[in-house]
């Protein structure tokens, strides 16, 4: 979930690389649908409107996450925040800690006004919590992350997914780009020491070893085996394989995937070379959730890309399915596949909206059924804050590439409904859990699956994009 | 959840039974209490209007099951049952295979006008269908049952808690009761020498005995396994044993095993004897729920009976201290503990219902936080169905005891809710997930978790209970 594009900017340019990201979007050849004349000023002043209010929001969101939750006594990070930010539980969700590690970092790393100490230490602080105590002894070789913590790190619980190990190293990696490695080396090594003394197979380290590269090669050993939990044998996750269960092509996998696969290879040759067969594969693996003729995104497929039975087969997630369109729109420029551009757009995007949009209340439905059944999902009508992120990044992207109109007004309408709907004016931060008619159902600000994470990247990509956007219709 | 005072008849003798349980639960020593004179007309009106209106219901609700919900080709049940009873979904969960089970050979045994061959034939192929299936080969010794099943009963997925197992105790066990075991002993023979073929290890078999008690056996094999997990060591659940995770009291636990204690016991001395330490185990453990000096029952507490931190410390289910507090009525009026039985009304059923009372829309609400924060569970606010059969249950039996009006009033706040919000009138059966203002949100009748359970033993009870006041009334 690292938008390669989004961030090329390494810790010592990002005041040269401001705003290129959406400028370098913008890669329609047509000048006719550029921004110009009367028309192009108008719409320029709404692009700049956008611009402005999720500059601000993004400000304000920082500054809550900075202020509430923050623990000062063991580091890392609390995320069950109430309304106003008070913790309600202490327990430390590790998706959430290393989602917050990597967004404090690509925000310190990539956007001049967050280039600042506190946020630089914060996310190392997050990071060395995560490193002391994300890992757990397992009986088999190597080692699963654990789910959640308790607030001094011992481990809660232990999920049987790829998920942890995901955005620990989506952590590691932007960690290891803005301190250069350098001045998390001691630490690191002597956490290595600390763990030694735990079973060997503990870490999946491929070299122990205490050169700069250090984080970095760490984290291309964890994603190496969750390469091979995912394409040669998922037996390490822990999960029973049972005859009446076979394996199953989960969106989420391949998406995650190569979403490490664009975070590992940003700026670096040789990685890029190293895992440009995995992401080749995982879009492979994506494009499979393209079903019935073209006309919907399935969640779950089987291996061989058919549909499968009952429930679990005629599931849509279009938040998510929207959230793979960018992710493979953002691959697709960088390929140069302009037909994987279309498809991301139209099938990946376009679908997964008609599908999902609520004609009657408005909002992004959570779950539906491609034949029109009840979803078994008790939630599946609420109407929840992350999609619409998802959303807002996918349509502005999309337009930003094309600038076909059709999807500055997909962007407005999502807009328009996340802004007057999520933010909360009177604490700050965006509410998460909305009921089917738009009230607020669940009134906290961080909870076991929210955290410093879709809200602040959603207003990042986004204003990066509105930047490039006005840029270029500035020089037209 | 084997209401043993509900259903004290034998097969042979359901019709000298019939309505003594209600009757017999009439204890109330005073006779200014009894429903007589003209009020006692009036309230008798009442309880006839319910009693009747609660009857038709149990009808319809057993006629669409054994309509819709009979898989002819593999035998076992569908319960992913569309509005109009249309199979949505083909999976079996083990749960609630069980459970069909067992309320249909409860009805079978204990109702004249459900003693019929179809229902006893549908209760026998179910047996059998779980018998041959549900057990999953396991790494240890000995085995899990699964979650679920394929329509032809292969494993899907095997959950790492124990309440598979014990749905399927309260199948086997009431099975023997209406067959006398006879007519299942060859059928289950055959099935214990398919399931040799397998690891020895994979059934928690005693005695692989062919004598008439077989199934009577096996069940209480497993209930001997069920208490070694959850009191001695739950390391054969498959749950890692995590160091911030220590073991917790689980009101689901106790609640279920005291249900299956007073299953196996019923009408049996010497398996009353061997399990009456059990029961009176989870009797204290249910009690130290009770919390908050007295003020709240939440829902897990420490081993020590200490409040846990966190949302798990605080979380509420108002619906599930309903039905243990059923359970403990019943429990103690059969042990003559009146202590036990004002804990019961007061601390179990009066406390939760005007903590999960929704006094804004009406209905119970699914979750709670004792310290009034929001719940992290996505459906909290929602209004199931299963919490108002257990709170129907709940009063009308404690009313039945103590003839306070109270308690009838309260019965009747839930029966008015229930009745003008969950029975669907177009197509039979009951909507089992509304909103938080009383709307159809999910309109299945049957699911993953709503199956045919709650619906009918609610419906059973209450007419049972019904009978047994309308009678007394008619006595006094």
């Amino acid at each position: 979930m690292t938008p390669r594009l989004e961030a090329r900017a390494s810790s010592e340019c990002w005041h040269k690389d401001a705003a290129s990201v959406g400028k370098r979007m913008c890669a329609c050849d047509s000048r006719e649908a550029r921004l110009r004349g009367p028309a192009g000023a108008m719409a320029a002043e709404k692009l700049a409107g956008y611009r402005d209010r999720i500059r601000r929001e993004l400000d304000q969101v920082v500054d809550f996450w900075l202020k509430h939750s923050h623990d000062k006594l063991y580091s890392g990070f609390f995320t069950c925040l109430d309304q106003d930010g008070k913790v309600y539980d202490e327990l430390k969700y590790v998706w959430l800690q290393g989602r917050q590690v990597w967004m404090y970092c690509r925000l310190y790393r990539t956007m001049e006004r967050f280039h600042r100490d506190e946020i630089l230490e914060a996310a190392k602080s997050g990071g060395e919590f995560l490193r002391r105590f994300a890992w757990t002894p397992s009986a088999g070789s190597p080692g699963k992350c654990a789910f959640c913590l308790t607030r001094e790190g011992q481990p809660v619980k232990v999920q049987r997914t790829i998920f942890s190990e995901c955005f620990y190293v989506m952590a590691m990696d932007e960690l290891a780009r803005v301190t250069g490695d350098h001045d998390m080396q001691v630490k690191f090594t002597s956490v290595i020491e600390v763990l030694s003394t735990l079973t060997v197979s503990v870490l999946p380290f491929r070299v122990l070893q205490t050169s700069e590269r250090v984080l970095q090669v760490h984290a291309e050993s964890v994603m190496d085996q969750l390469v091979r939990w995912v394409r040669v044998d998922p037996a390490g996750l822990g999960r029973p394989q049972l005859p009446g269960s076979p394996p199953v092509n989960s969106l989420a996998e391949p998406m995650m995937l190569l979403c490490l696969v664009e975070q590992l290879a940003e700026g670096r040759t040789d990685v890029t070379d190293k895992y440009r067969e995995v992401g080749s594969w995982c879009v492979q693996q994506i494009l499979q959730h393209v079903q019935r003729d073209g006309t919907a995104i399935l969640e779950s497929v089987s291996k061989e890309g058919k549909e499968l039975p009952g429930c679990q087969g005629r599931l849509q997630n279009p938040g998510h399915a929207l959230e793979a369109g960018w992710f493979l729109l953002q691959y697709a420029v960088q390929h140069g596949d302009e037909e994987l551009q279309r498809t991301a757009v139209d099938k990946f995007m376009k679908i997964p909206f008609q599908t999902g949009w609520d004609q009657e209340h408005g909002g992004i439905l959570y779950f539906l059924d491609v034949d029109g059944h009840c979803p078994t999902q008790l939630e599946w009508s609420m109407k929840l804050w992350w999609p619409h992120c998802e959303a807002l990044v996918a349509f502005l992207m999309a337009y930003s590439q094309s600038r076909e109109p059709a999807l500055l007004d997909l962007f407005s309408q999502v807009y328009d409904y996340t802004f007057s709907h999520f933010p909360d004016t009177e604490h700050g931060e965006w509410f998460g859990y909305l009921s089917r008619q738009g009230s607020v159902e669940l009134d906290f600000k961080g909870g076991p699956f929210k955290g410093f994470f879709h809200v602040p990247r959603c207003l990042y990509m986004c204003e990066r994009l509105l930047d490039g956007l006005l840029e270029a219709s500035c020089d037209a």
